[in-house]
């Protein structure tokens, strides 16, 4: 069964025109490592679902520092969703981790989802829910806990990946330099 | 005309029924400033809409340093969301800064408006949507930005309750020490 109505089933039920609408109204789409999905002031007109494969999120700032904000692995869903909700330049960048097959969702067919199949909101209200969590996990985590509780918190929410991220971005998500990050890993491996 | 529902029709169009609904499924209620509605590791029930007064949310590190997470005013919602959504015990503590009026929502009856009154679906995903969005930008300006900068989007976003808000408390927000902040300001006043 394809992975995304998987997904959705988890959560709501849907008939099989359900399915078709959803099928029709999403498109599977494979990408290279390194390809990049969007640009930080561009407006988000798609979200992805992960298939197979990594991808990433992050933000430069004005000093042209890089700064991870989120990693999606398969079944998860990845999008600038401050531009994707308000259709209005975003912050982030997207970019293939790891070669990618995912599933494309743009704004538009989203929208027809919902007035098609109304249960679809209730799936994405769900997701939503989900990331808000999520995020306020992490604000709290990052204003709460120390580097090292941070990192512990990620190696285990990222453990099915994290052989495939780069050093210098698990450093730049936990937020630390990548000095103080490989000091902190030799401090660690000593215990 | 009631604040909440005023607030609802911003978003989703309600019959006189349904907002006969919401009104029987909500209940209005004051509190004294310094009231605490939750404590942190206990589950959160319900949640607020602000009709009059201030609230904040803030949490309490291990080291009993304290982190203010949010400020709610009149027309917004706060609740503690990772433990109101998942009903798992939660990190944060709600208080009363200001007496306040507000709307009171349980968890219960928010699951009852969704299958009497499914508009309010929408109305929520909505609310979430936006909630989701404002995390975003705060985790990426935590990210990216000075504490300068931080401040200065602060005193935007909470131009109206400034004067009512303890300095330390504005200092943990935006996540500096209170010393650092008198500093900052200090500074700031003689440009």
């Amino acid at each position: 069964m394809n992975l995304l109505l998987k997904n959705i089933a988890k959560h709501v039920t849907l008939t099989p025109e359900d399915e078709g609408r959803v099928l029709f109204l999403t498109e599977p789409q494979t990408f290279k490592a390194k390809t990049i999905l969007l640009k930080q002031a561009d407006v988000c007109t798609q979200s992805y679902f992960v298939i197979k494969g990594i991808l990433r999120s992050y933000t430069i700032d004005e000093n042209g520092v890089e700064h991870v904000v989120s990693f999606a692995c398969p079944e998860w869903w990845i999008a600038d969703m401050y531009s994707y909700l308000s259709q209005r330049p975003g912050q982030l960048f997207i970019e293939v981790i790891e070669d990618a097959e995912v599933i494309v969702l743009t704004k538009e067919n989203q929208e027809k989802l919902y007035s098609e199949v109304p249960k679809t909101e209730r799936f994405f209200r769900i997701l939503i829910e989900n990331s808000l969590i999520a995020n306020q996990k992490r604000l709290i985590n990052n204003l709460t806990f120390t580097a090292e509780a941070r990192y512990d918190i990620f190696t285990k929410k990222f453990h099915s990946i994290l052989p495939y991220l780069p050093q210098k971005q698990i450093a730049s998500y936990i937020g630390v330099t990548p000095e103080f990050f490989s000091r902190m890993k030799a401090k660690l491996l000593k215990k």
